[in-house]
């Protein structure tokens, strides 16, 4: 790779020194703290995202037919009634493909330096996408700025950059000779034009909408296609004002904005497998769950395809040297934004001879789950802090889903070590909250569930030993599924077993970590996102097989003697 | 992309130095002429291949249940009698993931310098491979030894050498810091393991089985993927006999030659949609019909999936320079192997104002049609020359076809222009030959063929134009697949229409070009086969994006302090 400055834009190029090395780099401040911003920019972000409520969002002259979508905020309880234009796919894509030619035509520079100026302005409006966040995924504020803000637009920076990367892996006018028989060489000129696939449908997920979203829909125009963002129904505020922003860079280079178009549908009339199989649909980035994901791997047929669904992220306790420092990140991780994120943890392994650090402290199964205990208790009782990590509850299906598992324990299935409930929300009694369910049970059971148990619902797992939680947690990503694993020892030898047991099993392992950063942060630039080796889904942000499928190559050959006159 | 040499081995250092510039390069000798090896090993070579006919073809202790597969030579009329142990999916999936993991443990630099040894083995056996190709696929000596000896193994090359530069597109470690919050960075080191996908089938077709065979098994090897070699059933010796020596050179470096295996199966019991769809399967290379090709791709679901299948290629006759060099070369290339590659011109445009060359010179459609068929009938009248170029006809199936074709211009359907009937073969009355049937249509009449045509049937279309001819052809290539086009003109204008045209039908086109080369010579290290934006296939020899599906990363990060302990 040639991760040389481009000279195309700053952002750019500090993104591809990054990604060289792969060390820590974003583009865009990750703190909406008004130290930073002052507090005008916050008020009038808060202000456009409110300007929204109760009104149509048009995109176009042409858009008719404005109705509510499903968006009800989690902290109000209040629906948000912004209403969105009818989605029409046969006219949509053929708005798209019209748009494309020109857009394909243009040089890599031109999309590129359009695709970082996207991004730029729709950090410009962050607060505002924040706000829309919050009310629609329901992630704290902190969140929903850095998260689904800086977090997500440097995944589409570093999307963007590795779309340079590889439209620039080869040469695109070569001078050929060879000598062929008798008489003179063979001398041909070639030529290569980057072409694009077609149309792109971009999924976004209920409750992180933006961090999948915006690599996909910049490596899809970096690299020439238009892209269809279809939002989940209940979370499409934020994407409709990312996508007026980027259409409204686009327009202002002379680019038709159809390269970019939002299709709003809902539960009751699902688009979903409609813009899956659609002719004219060339690429489908699908983020969500993994039944829907699996149906569209099996059904994209000769489509590109790249998808990131959901497994059964596991922990493992076997000991450390900092036993509640090891503690405190598992259990903050598995609380935040009440375990709504595709890395969350769900099941924690606890050995029979339970848990020990280098100095001679040592735990046992029940102490490790009465400190597990202790610690989401004591995050639940400080509503202040518990609403900064916690966030809101997205989906009502949440509670019921929590509601369910509780009467599974309640039967005698599990032991019912937590219940859940809401805490006080410092914005009123109307915020949807729960804290975390935790269930009990042995190995030997049979019934670690086979499957994501979406949000804030743990197992804590008791395993003879050590060796079987980590046979059982491999195989578990391996099986069904899992994008990240996190392992607590000090034994080296143990942890190299780990690590080898979850590199086949494709689930990214992160050991020992303490401190602030929560366990499942995925840095853009240097963390892979998703593997591809187990059924979590097949798209890794960012490397190049991220980029490859999404442009192809012309050819054409004359005799040199030809292009030498041109 | 970093082409530097890389010390592995010479010949890998100059793929990667001819694939930088797109130049011409082969690492292997093109020409089987006794004068270039001397008359020994060519003779050797041939016993060689004599000794396997009538006899167990044996390739590791364990087989069992030997049977001939259904080798028919194309040159004698006699079975090959060769005998091939029984294919045995659930046994041979299992032995390949058994003997994965060593291999993908190995280096990159292991994996990769035998693999280039592999090809240079086979290449030691270029004339018994030679002699195993013309009785299978029915191609003449020369471009047996060249096509599918030379020619396929640069193929195969540039494939390993585009898995080196993939495999090193990113560092795989880093150390990485970042503030979060107050008090010491976080400071993790990050490691990463380049894992294979699983286990790959390849399928090969009966006419040219090494050309793609060689790249899809070389770049699955490269990166780690144990290979299930799936000939077609009337061509499995020369992959027999490859498979074979891959496997030695694997064995001798103690690695488990199970990490290549053969599949044969029959046209009663074929295995084709088991393997795509075992349990086991995770990526899919498929090389033949394009009937087959779009239900493996259709069901490949989330397996890695490349194919090349088939389409109408094209020749638009509208101007030349030199008109008869232009006519020579487009009836050369119709004659090549009797139009048994996936590149073969199938359709001839004809403007209804001719043919114009820069100096006056003007031939009416009448008269380009009966230089075309001039020339035809000259080659075949010379058997030597006939037998040089034609070979001999793969299939029966394809005589069949030509009866049905012959017959349809009987029934008024089309014109006669020429019939198709054997040469006089040098080897002797047994040899299947076929010379070129040609029909003749106006394309108003709407029946120019919607699909490929296999074999020596070319269509000579009337257009009321040439811009009628570039919106048919360019329109044929995106809706029935085409993987080349070929165009002769001396309007600059049209010709640039003409490329744009063919680049968003994805056929890539070579333009005026006359002398020695074939039209449809794709040279490793510089052409592009295969666009992947028309039907006839997404697998793109060689670029990026033939690579970036086989292999995946796993991620580990621990904090710094414990890495440094290391």
């Amino acid at each position: 790779m040639n991760f040389d400055p481009t000279g195309i834009d700053p952002l750019l190029d500090k993104a591809l020194a990054a990604i060289a090395t792969r060390s820590a780099f974003s583009g865009f401040t990750e703190s909406g703290s008004s130290r930073i911003h002052g507090t005008e920019k916050p008020a009038a972000g808060k202000a456009a995202y409110e300007a929204h409520l109760g009104q149509d969002f048009r995109l176009d002259d042409t858009e008719t037919d404005f109705n509510p979508a499903e968006e009800v905020s989690p902290f109000t309880g209040k629906p948000l009634n912004t209403r969105y234009a009818a989605a029409d796919p046969d006219r949509q894509f053929a708005a798209a493909e019209a748009a494309m030619g020109a857009w394909a035509s243009a040089s890599v520079e031109q999309r590129i330096k359009l695709c970082v100026e996207m991004l730029r302005q729709v950090d410009e409006h962050g607060f505002e996408i924040a706000h829309a966040i919050m009310h629609t995924a329901g992630q704290s504020f902190p969140m929903a700025y850095a998260g689904s803000g800086a977090n997500a637009l440097d995944r589409g920076l570093e999307a963007v950059a590795w779309s340079w990367l590889m439209m620039n892996a080869l040469p695109l006018q070569a001078q050929w000779q060879k000598q062929i028989g008798a008489g003179d060489p063979v001398r041909l000129a070639k030529r290569w034009r980057l072409m694009p696939r077609g149309p792109a449908v971009v999924f976004c997920c209920a409750s992180f909408p933006t961090w999948n979203g915006y690599p996909a829909m910049m490596a899809n125009l970096a690299c020439g296609n238009p892209v269809l963002v279809k939002p989940h129904p209940t979370a499409v505020l934020p994407m409709a004002i990312a996508v007026r922003i980027m259409r409204d860079v686009l327009a202002g280079a002379g680019f038709d904005p159809a390269l970019i178009q939002l299709v709003v549908d809902s539960s009751d009339q699902p688009l979903g497998k409609v813009l899956v199989e659609h002719e004219r649909a060339a690429i489908v980035d699908f983020t969500g769950s993994a039944r829907f994901g699996s149906w569209v791997e099996q059904h994209a047929g000769n489509r590109a395809c790249y998808t990131e669904t959901s497994g059964i992220n596991t922990v493992i306790l076997d000991g450390a040297e900092d036993i509640d420092a090891a503690l405190d990140s598992a259990v903050n991780t598995l609380c935040l934004f009440s375990s709504q994120m595709c890395t969350s943890p769900q099941t924690f392994y606890v050995p029979a001879d339970g848990m020990r650090d280098g100095n001679g402290r040592h735990l046992t199964p029940d102490q490790v789950e009465a400190e597990l205990i202790k610690r989401i208790d004591a995050l639940a009782a400080s509503p202040k802090r518990a609403a900064s990590v916690m966030g809101c509850i997205q989906s009502p299906t949440t509670l019921s889903l929590i509601d369910e598992w509780t009467a599974a324990a309640e039967s005698g299935r599990y032991r019912l070590l937590r219940r859940s409930d809401g805490y006080a929300h410092p914005e009123g009694a109307s915020a949807r909250t729960a804290t975390p369910l935790v269930l009990g049970l042995d190995l030997e059971e049979g019934r670690a569930p086979q499957e994501e148990v979406f949000g804030p619902i743990a197992f804590v797992v008791r395993a003879a030993d050590r060796e079987q939680a980590l046979r059982h947690a491999a195989d578990s990503a391996r099986r069904h599924g899992a994008i990240t694993a996190y392992l607590y020892s000090t034994d080296e030898q143990y942890l190299q077993s780990a690590t080898d047991a979850f590199a086949w099993a494709g689930a990214a392992l992160t050991c020992n970590l303490t401190g602030n950063m929560p366990l499942n942060f995925s840095a853009a630039y240097s963390d892979l996102h998703v593997s591809g080796l187990n059924p979590a889904g097949n798209a890794t942000l960012a490397e190049p097989s991220f980029i490859t499928g999404r442009f192809r190559y012309a050819q054409v050959r004359r005799p040199q003697a030809e292009d030498a006159d041109e």
